[in-house]
Order: C-alpha cells, then sequence, then structure tokens
C-alpha cells in the first residue's frame, strides 16, 4: 500500500448486507431488534440515480430497508436482476455482509488514491441527499491476505 | 420468533472477523487506516478461559487484534486448529464476517432467551475483564431467511 489512511475516517457508518427477500428479513429483525418493521424502498431509476456499475451505465436497483443500530445503520439490500455490485455479490456469495460503510469528505480525492493504491472503483450512483462510491479492495488485500473478503466492498459516500 | 427484542440492545459494539494470519492482516488494516500495528495476543488457555464449544470443554485458542474504529472494535481472530466457532468457520467460510457483537447487561438472561427462541449457544468462555457467548441464529433465521450468515454468531458480552 502506497498512501496510509487513505479514507481519512475509521468510523463504521453502516453495514451493508444482501438478502433475498427484504419483507421477510425486515421482519426478523424488526423482531429480534424489538423495533417496528422499516419501509423498503426502490433505489432511483437510472436516469435519476445515474448508476455506473463496471464503468457503464446500468438499469440497477435495489430496494433498501434500513435499521438504527445506536452508533450505526445496518442496511438490508434485495437487488434486481440488472448488473450491479449487489446482484453480483447475491450471486456469487450469497445472503450476508456486501460492504462496511464510510462517510468520507472529499469523495472525488478519496475515490482517486483508492484507485491509485489498486482500489477501483466498482459502482457509483446518486440519491436524494448525496452519492455513494463501491470502492473493490479485493485486488490489493488479495496480495496480503489472500481470502479477506469483509472490506471487499467499501462503500464511501459523501453527503452532500 | 416469540419473544421481541431478545438482547434488549441494538447497539453493535464490535465486528468479528476470521482470518488466516493475523500479523499480515493486522499491517493491511493498520496501513489503510493509518494507525499503528495492534499486537496480536493469544485468548487464555482452556484452564483460565474454561472455554466451551458445544457444551464440551475445548483447548481451542485464538490470536486476536483490534482496531478501534470509531463507535465500535474491529476484531481480527486467527483461530488455532483445535475445535471451536473460529476454526469452524475458516475451515467452512474462509476468512470474512465472523460475528456481529452486542454487549448485554444479562448475559445469563439473555442466553436463555435466546435459547427459549431457537439460538442456541455454540462457544464460552471468560477473560480478563469479561465473559463472551457466542449465539448460533441460524435455525432461526434459516426458517425466514435460509441464506441469512452475517448474524450467525451473535457474540454477547457481559462486563464484570
Amino acid at each position: 500500500m502506497v498512501v496510509k489512511n487513505l479514507m481519512g475516517t475509521n468510523v463504521v457508518a453502516q453495514i451493508g448486507i444482501i438478502v433475498r427477500d427484504i419483507e421477510k428479513t425486515s421482519q426478523v429483525y424488526a423482531d429480534f431488534l424489538g423495533v417496528e418493521k422499516p419501509p423498503a424502498n426502490w433505489t432511483d431509476t437510472v436516469d435519476k440515480a445515474k448508476t455506473k456499475y463496471q464503468g457503464a451505465a446500468s438499469p440497477a436497483r435495489a430496494k433498501l430497508a434500513f435499521f438504527d443500530m445506536g452508533s450505526l445503520q445496518l442496511e438490508l439490500i434485495e437487488p434486481d436482476e440488472h448488473p450491479s455490485t449487489w446482484r453480483e455479490h447475491l450471486d456469487e456469495h450469497g445472503e450476508g455482509v456486501h460492504h462496511i460503510a464510510f462517510v468520507v469528505e472529499d469523495m472525488k480525492g478519496t475515490v482517486k488514491r483508492m484507485e491509485a493504491n489498486g482500489m477501483p472503483l466498482i459502482q457509483k450512483a446518486e440519491y436524494t441527499g448525496g452519492r455513494y462510491a463501491y470502492m473493490d479492495t479485493t485486488d490489493d488485500l488479495k496480495v496480503l491476505c489472500p481470502y479477506m473478503h469483509t472490506f471487499h466492498h467499501i462503500w464511501t459516500q459523501q453527503m452532500t
């Protein structure tokens, strides 16, 4: 790794979990945590979200539900069938942790620094109130720890 | 699920990650986060830790390293060869997220409530300053979300 402290933060803001059936899984978590089942909403369409996956525009969307877990947010993600990091994760790894998210102040700069250090951008999009970028750290971590998948996707989000 | 809000908390205190080589992986995370590489220390031997895995005493130990991630702790775990939830995870799933941890006030009561709701205790032990219990939520979650592995092991810790 060339540059240290690539993101400028170490605060985990969100844990993102890929699920097959968000309605069912949301209810399980709601009961388990003793809270109301949150609504599950679709992400915006590509014209509004400007979703790019592997460098190309993608119509991919996902249904999202959020739980307040004290200091961080738990995000459940049910992907649709179109190409996305979410769909890829479900097809290749099944349900489970997809990303650990950090909120960064300078998203463009952070993406550049990470890409310069062998962690390419794999998906980005916009949404009401912000934008996100999933960075793929697989190549970099493969060198040092071949089977590490935890930080496979790091979601760096810039609040606008 | 019979009882709601089984743990009495929703604050994620720790994310635990199984790794094969804790020295290498700790260095990667230290560089990535811009912090000093923390020491990696073995858990206590069974006579002191009173480690029980699947109801039986086990000599299993693990090498642990901790990172302060703001509001929560990141724990890297390199298991030894003896039977444990850590070793089982490495053999069956490879490296990756092993547990999401919650600190509970009444560990005995929480373990009882979770067991009564189909989430058995799979491993417990003591350490200087506390004790832990890994609860297996697989059976319960399988009914509603067959492939959910994220909360496969929930580590409920009682600070003493």
